[in-house]
């Protein structure tokens, strides 16, 4: 039996999704969590490899079970859960899937979201959950950003998004929204597509911040995407600021 | 010269306002920086003296400067602070006051806020920043809340919800306004007054807890402020939930 989970995490305390040996990753601590729970050693799938201190407000991930398992009602499952959790990751819901139900291949879209707090002075509320950008912003930075936003939409070749040395092939994607909205000093970008390459998301904001501060327009995104090398496109934003916001399927 | 700052600080790993030898106060951690500003040793005076793990949006204090100070136009003050300044603390205003100016004795009112976030799973973002509720509310909670808030208002004797072992002997207060808000999961308690006894939002919204779980009603609620006694009233919440939110002169 395969059972979907929607998990919640606070990313700063671990190193990523990803099972490693001696290090903290919301990988293991759900697997340690579940074999608690479902009296049995269980094999957990997640939607991708968010990396240290990225966060989730909805994270996808599979958990295998046995004929044995520990039978709990489905919607019983997020508070079962809940002790066995430490207070930075939470299980909020939990459905059967089918056996050939894979949480990463079947994804239709994902949503991410990355916060820029633009401000000379920190929030302290926000430390760990925000890039928090010191420097000055053009006046029409928020009409540059969603200009040079709206180039990155459709289907594309992103090998200028992608970290140098990524062993991935194929760097066609498709973005089907990009868009950035400002609350004061908080800037949010918000971006879907079918996959993300390595970082994709973290050198697109780094890349949009150059058009915030005027260093770029629609036209030099669009040279960027041509050139199709990392080297042509801004700086890799922290992962302070970064969401894994919504897995569609 | 005396100068106002406005403070915003995440309680969560400070021992709360007040300086105390050997541990990481605001106080104190306000005081090094400022000492690292003005070049000179500097007094620092506080609004209320937050206990550890409460939160401030917005606390007042004064920094009082020789002639012989750095000299800063007062705009830049909250800049310069922060590089000085740990990420969960910023100074977010400076304004220049008269020399009688106090701090804590000018109030003419002060509003805190306190969270409460009423669900068997945790959010894994408000660690520390609510009160992690798990238990059942009943459905007229919102309701029950608000009609025994309301009966805090005005001026009277607040005896019932002050810390057991408090010194103060003058227990009235004026309380402006108490209000309950609900979205979703979160209850966010508002409550302004010229003056708190200690404990005292934190007592009120433990006891605003119990009319929220059905075990207390506006009746209630005016014989436990006629008992005059902290032992009437119920528990005193956590002090993750609790938010210093305004202080007006």
């Amino acid at each position: 039996m395969k059972i979907l989970l929607r998990l919640k995490y606070l990313g700063t305390a671990f190193c990523g999704w990803q099972y490693q040996p001696g290090v903290r990753t919301v990988q293991k601590t759900l697997t340690d969590a579940a074999e608690i729970l479902f009296g049995e050693k269980c094999n957990i799938t997640g939607c991708s490899r968010t990396d240290s201190g990225v966060h989730a407000n909805d994270f996808a991930a599979t958990v295998e079970l046995s004929e044995t398992a520990n039978k709990i009602p489905r919607d019983r499952i997020p508070t079962a859960f809940a002790p066995h959790l430490p207070s930075d990751l939470a299980v909020t819901s939990a459905t059967p899937v089918a056996d050939d139900f894979h949480p990463r291949y079947d994804v239709a879209y994902k949503e991410y979201v990355y916060k820029i707090y633009a401000s000379p002075v920190a929030d302290p509320f926000l430390h760990g959950r925000v890039w928090h950008y010191t420097g000055r912003l053009s006046t029409d930075a928020l009409e540059r950003m969603n200009a040079c936003a709206a180039v990155l939409v459709g289907k594309q070749d992103f090998a200028s998004f992608m970290a140098a040395g990524s062993k991935i092939e194929d760097t066609v994607r498709t973005v089907k929204y990009c868009t950035v909205e400002r609350e004061g000093t908080l800037l949010t970008i918000r971006i879907a597509a079918d996959g993300f390459l390595y970082n994709m998301v973290r050198i697109i904001a780094g890349t949009l911040m150059s058009a915030a501060c005027g260093k770029l327009d629609a036209d030099g995104m669009a040279a960027i995407i041509a050139a199709k090398n990392r080297a042509a496109a801004g700086l890799t934003a922290p992962p302070d600021g970064l969401y894994l916001n919504k897995v569609v399927y």
